[in-house]
């Protein structure tokens, strides 16, 4: 069974924002065994509209439709709905209460006459209840294909998506199981990696799919497998994931789809009921913000600091003035130290410091652009090293980012 | 004159990655007044390629493909570009040499096979070279229509498309004129904002296209008009937006498309030659992040705490431990204390500071979840502001970091 997202704004199409919709219903499909043949991003426009789902009628089982459910003007999905289904717009009591619902219980004034419109609905969709929003999801039918429409704000697609359309797809359509393991390597190139697994790729049986999926730093290796049987094609996948794994141990960190490596680190010290801090300059912020997106970081986190501004090191965090001066601010040794008084600071067992330079300009320091120093302290000591990650200030931050996660990974690790 | 972009790779039809490409390609074109009239993400697969760039062929006049080009065997693209243009793949010289260069360079070993056959080129192309990687951009054409492959890396392709796609649209093509405005608006929703201009809108020209786009707390009204007549559109549009502004004045924080809201504070702090501090507990460095994420940064930003501990806020930023005991831990004047003690720690005329409860669970907090406080210290005092943002942690971190920072742009603004 195929699926095809078509996603409708012009937002997209001027590239005012990403689509990360499409992404979300993918891998959801994915995980339930339905392979979404295509991803169509068109706009706000009834015969482009139109025009799309008669192509995808042709192609895909099922179309799921994001975008132009608004109460405004610009929005014209439902009324090109029916113009596709030959259908009329009806007034749908369910919506009707449920748009009152949310406007008396979040927003607390009477709903405007645009609102209640969100109720008019094609006469012939089942109404999926939105109850995040004022739009309601529509699962519509021509032919054999059906059309789910759902609105493009992602929170309420996310809800309509996991609570009424997945269960819908899995009593109604026979699926094939698919299989995914991704394993996450880093330190060498994709070229590398092939050259050195060859004879295992030649081998590998037709029905696994392999691919590499080069990324700042990191090429992450995935190999699928589709079929009925599912122990069957889950093993036959992690069969040749261990022949992988053993042919790349000296760079592999681990499997992707097991958990992020923030969840990992998060698992690892709660287990040792260790916590952890971090002194952050050139990342400025991202590590902490990546360690506090996870829900329930402050059993292990205790704080963060960004002392950007040079003397921030030595007048907060306590890095000897005389560190700085002798090796400059960009170094290893002030790296260790920024860890190392981290600790101290928040009372950490652990801590992470990051010192650098991320352009495009290189500051107070004497190194080159893109030059890196990450330190970790543990109860056993400080480690640091250094990078070169480039000379684009975005790259530099997301590379610096992820290795201090790589590095406090290992670290915590050890015993 | 049309485009459309044409993604290819397994990872986004499975949800691995969120295609960006497309959004960066999009907002590019449209800059220069070429329209992007579809984005289609297809699948690591000849016939599905074969049959995507057959359609876009009859839709458009420039089809711009993003990725496939890597030196590993799941990657087809341009196998299959032959097989569409009749073409045979023949080895460039000038990609052969530029291959060699970067592996001295960059990787200081010798390219594998692999490598250097990524200098296998169809015949027909004009070569865009990739001075950021190995693949080579290439610019093919079949009867009317342009083909322009490049690979799917990100900053491989940024640099592609800026210097090689780019010019060589511009010099080929005349193209009409693209004028956007988008107005920032935020404390209304869209419906309660067209019941307040809905005698402005039903009055618009029928060549000025009006756009509600709404967003965390925000909504965003973009105004397009296109056209030759470059100063005849903007004149316009930005007639228009006059109007609107004066209908919205209560809730316009400015215009998107001039700076964004960081952009905007960084350059109004380094006109008032002011520094800036941040103390942020359940934002946990998002603010930080999104302050150094700008380059040249450290010209006004002193630095950040993340307090995240609750005696953190104390030991280290010196909020007096009778304030929390009174006031618990997520309040106004714990707030307005962090804020005060954030300038003093950091030695900066303004600080922002964030205390709440992002959930899922409530911590040390006897709010409900989604309660935030926000408050800006300034030379002429403290204010805060309490807020609910929701259930959903990634929201609440979300939508107080928007709220943050404008905020912060209120106070700064003044005098």
């Amino acid at each position: 069974m195929l699926v095809e997202i078509i996603t409708i704004g012009d937002e997209i199409l001027i590239g005012q924002i990403v689509d990360t919709n499409s992404a979300f219903i993918s891998k959801q499909l994915n995980s339930i065994g339905v392979k979404v043949f295509q991803i169509t991003s068109i706009q706000d426009d009834r015969e482009h509209i139109l025009n799309a789902l008669n192509e995808a009628k042709d192609r895909v089982d099922l179309v799921l439709v994001t975008g132009g459910l608004g109460p405004t003007k610009d929005d014209i999905t439902k009324e090109t709905f029916c113009e596709f289904l030959g259908d009329t717009l009806v007034e749908n009591q369910q919506v009707l209460t449920n748009i009152k619902q949310i406007f008396k219980t979040y927003i607390g004034r009477e709903p405007l006459p645009s609102n209640l419109s969100q109720a008019m609905v094609p006469s012939s969709a089942t109404i999926l209840n939105n109850n995040h929003g004022t739009a309601p999801g529509m699962w519509m039918e021509k032919d054999d294909t059906v059309f789910v429409s759902m609105p493009g704000v992602p929170y309420e697609m996310k809800y309509l998506l996991t609570h009424e359309v997945i269960p819908r797809i899995t009593k109604k359509y026979n699926r094939p199981h698919i299989y995914h393991k991704t394993l996450l390597t880093y330190g060498r190139g994709e070229s590398e990696i092939q050259e050195h697994i060859k004879s295992w790729e030649a081998n590998l049986p037709e029905e696994i799919k392999f691919a590499y999926l080069p990324s700042l730093g990191r090429v992450r290796l995935r190999l699928s497998a589709t079929g009925t049987d599912e122990l069957g094609i889950k093993n036959a996948v992690n069969q040749q994931m261990d022949a992988l794994y053993n042919l790349l141990q000296d760079i592999a960190v681990g499997y992707e789809d097991e958990a992020t490596i923030q969840e990992r680190i998060a698992n690892i010290l709660q287990k040792k009921e260790a916590s952890l801090s971090v002194a952050e300059s050139c990342t400025g912020g991202a590590i902490a913000q990546e360690i506090t997106a996870i829900p329930g970081a402050s059993a292990y986190f205790k704080g963060g600091i960004v002392p950007y501004e040079t003397q921030q090191k030595t007048n907060i965090l306590g890095v000897p003035a005389n560190i700085i001066a002798e090796h400059t601010v960009v170094s290893g040794e002030v790296a260790a130290s920024m860890a190392e008084h981290c600790t101290k600071l928040f009372g950490s067992e652990y801590a992470l410091a990051t010192t650098g330079i991320a352009g495009p300009t290189k500051g107070d320091a004497t190194d080159e652009v893109g030059t890196v120093y990450i330190a970790i302290a543990t109860p056993a000591g400080v480690v640091s090293e250094r990078f070169s990650f480039g000379k684009l200030r975005e790259r530099v931050i997301a590379k610096a980012t992820n290795k201090a996660f790589e590095m406090l990974l290992k670290e915590i690790s050890k015993n």
